[in-house]
């Protein structure tokens, strides 16, 4: 198995590649493609092939010389890395419009994470039905938590309770973060795992590009 | 005006951990902080102060030894250089949860952007009402597009109709994409801004942080 052999020497910069692999090979299987060269794969993915191919040999020969690479085995290799195989049980906090449209809108399974709570400190939402589950009150959080014992929490609430609402998260077990609020966790928790979403940064990124654009015009 | 005279030489990874001090900035000032030196800002952004210094300098002089930086000053000439001040007219393609969750949740004007039009196939959609706009018919973009001059198109649409759509979108005027479908855009488009948010590319770093945590333990 290369995911056994081989996972412990692939380097940071490559695991932070695969998740841009695993979306295009998924997008490729659904159009029916079964194989593909390591050049049409570049051309697709706007890389040279000799990129490809040594990314893809972190992990094993997957790519046979004139026959290109299974996509099939690829994917299946490349989501045993990246633990999408796994079940991290996976709570949201804060059931606003945006936590609302991410637990509707992901298919957790697919990226290795379940789904199993919601919560909210808005009494009017408890109750809710959101995605299959009942919004509940974050005063119950704890003992479900023991209960429980979730992994993962998406923090989609006010810049102003995030801070306090994190370190109670990690008091009671949490161990990495999904985080659409603006507030920096690692600075107070170096040790849990954080993955920020700052929808705002690539919207500037976007008024930057076009305001230089008309600059140059 | 720093704004004028130095940015022409700022480089693009400078410009790309822009949003990131113009996000921590606006957070201290509104946390009440007028002030503050390199070396607090570094702590606070898991940064070198050096690197603060360097980057900062690229766009004038904001910090003066022994005062540090002045915030409101120095987000002004950050935002003016991202292009924060302007009003780049914007519609969203596609109003389902996601989409309705991004017109609601976001304040476009603080990243230079204005939402103009949100249009949707679907017939039950339209006239909902999402975040003060009716959403319209995609039949009607066109002669809206021909009279608005929208730049930016957030595109919020299910995988398959993404290429046929983006292709469309281009070729009545749209210059950026935010881009929320797994489609590349960029590949038949090259010359377009395309900012990319995957969100299952981060949920899946988190998957495979937590299993070779595991693995570790």
């Amino acid at each position: 198995m290369p995911k056994e052999t081989k996972k412990s020497v692939i380097s940071n910069s490559v695991i932070k590649r695969l998740p841009r692999y695993y979306r295009f090979i998924g997008a490729l299987l659904r159009q029916g493609v079964v194989r593909i060269s390591s050049e049409k794969l570049a051309e697709k993915m706007s890389l040279t092939a000799s990129q490809i191919r040594q990314d893809l040999n972190c992990f094993g020969g997957f790519g046979q010389q004139g026959y290109g690479y299974n996509l099939e085995e690829l994917k299946k290799a490349i989501g045993s890395i990246l633990g999408v195989t796994g079940h991290c049980k996976t709570v949201l906090i804060g059931a606003g419009n945006l936590g609302k449209a991410i637990a509707a809108h992901m298919d957790f399974s697919e990226y290795g994470c379940e789904l199993i709570g919601i919560f909210d400190s808005d009494e009017e939402k408890i109750g809710e039905n959101v995605a299959g589950l009942e919004v509940m009150h974050i005063s119950g959080a704890k003992s479900f938590f023991e209960k429980n014992k979730p992994q993962v929490a998406i923090l989609c609430v006010p810049e102003t309770s995030a801070q306090a609402l994190a370190d109670r998260l990690v008091l009671w077990g949490i161990q990495a973060f999904w985080n659409f609020t603006h507030y920096d966790i690692t600075v107070s928790h170096k040790n849990v795992v954080v993955e920020n979403v700052h929808l705002g940064d690539s919207l500037m990124m976007i008024s930057y590009a076009l305001s230089h654009s008309e600059e140059n015009e």
